[in-house]
């Protein structure tokens, strides 16, 4: 009987994913400097009160919506290539869309505001880290890396490292046409170096 | 005549440069929100009306501060492989290190800030790619790269999102080891990419 839910907590359920959500288009739109508990509260159509009922505090609301939309991605990745042996160039492309997009628009304004701020800093750093860690595993799983293999997991790792950085060259700017080049031509090189 | 300076024009060299420099690590330090002329004027024990004369505006003070440091540290960088023909790991490690320490963590916050402020935006993006082409430049010279040859720019490219990745890695926790462990099989790779 444990699973079954009462219409209250759907209702806090829903209540939490809307502030979620809504607390990463903030992010990603006015950074962390624009981003409020009360600003998001209204974008949610929740009353503040609500919202903080949920969120105690700033930091509570904008780490937990940044670990929750990386979760909700994660998942996404997984169930497009679910039977396992998919073309790596696919794969790359796929994984490489993850640093593109708000989520990761609304991750790199919490990263940078957290370099300035130690309390912030702190909890940003264990969020990353766990972040970073379950994308290494997708990652590991869907190129279908054998991680024993030395070198191998330096090898997923930069290349995530590169996916980062292909995202922070498309902030500004549109950068499509030169990140599907650049792609390209990684894909072949760590299909390569993969073996 | 015309590259003798007069002591005045040196001084004013002198200041700029103070200027420029406490803007650099300023924006390191306190993001784009605690950064201010005012603020710099003073870390650089300049007058705040001295400091606008060289820079009437905060975005023209922080945009030519970003570009010249980064001229700076291309320069450093030229003449610690002046002979050519270095070690291509070396070089890697090098160029990796340019996105490391306060002028990466002072860009990154231009950065990021830019993507919420349409004004700043444009200057930024501009910055950004003259930076960019530089940095380019410089990694296919240092490397030998021979540019003719089909994905030879890519994957320099490639690389340098990779470096930036690595960069932004490393700006709430220190991430040395791992990124010598990643730098190390990814020298290799790139080594064998290149030709």
């Amino acid at each position: 009987m444990g699973v079954v839910t009462s219409p209250k907590q759907d209702r806090s359920r829903v209540t939490r994913q809307r502030l979620l959500e809504a607390a990463v288009s903030c992010l990603a739109e006015r950074g962390w400097s624009g981003s409020t508990v009360s600003v998001v509260a209204e974008r949610a159509g929740v009353s503040r009160g609500a919202a903080q009922h949920h969120f105690p505090t700033r930091e509570d609301l904008f780490t937990a919506a940044v670990e929750y939309v990386a979760e909700e991605r994660s998942t996404a990745l997984r169930q497009l290539f679910p039977e396992g042996g998919a073309d790596r160039r696919e794969v790359v492309t796929a994984l490489v869309d993850l640093f593109t997009g708000p989520l990761f628009r609304a991750a790199l304004q919490l990263w940078v505001a957290a370099a300035n701020e130690e309390q912030l800093g702190t909890r940003v750093a264990e969020l990353e880290a766990r972040v970073g860690r379950e994308t290494h595993r997708i990652a590991v799983e869907m190129l279908a890396v054998d991680e024993s293999r030395p070198g191998a997991r330096e090898t997923v790792q930069g290349f995530l490292d590169m996916a980062r950085g292909l995202g922070l060259a498309h902030l500004l700017t549109d950068d499509t046409g030169r990140r599907a080049r650049v792609v390209a031509e990684w894909a072949r090189i760590l299909d390569g170096a993969l073996g």
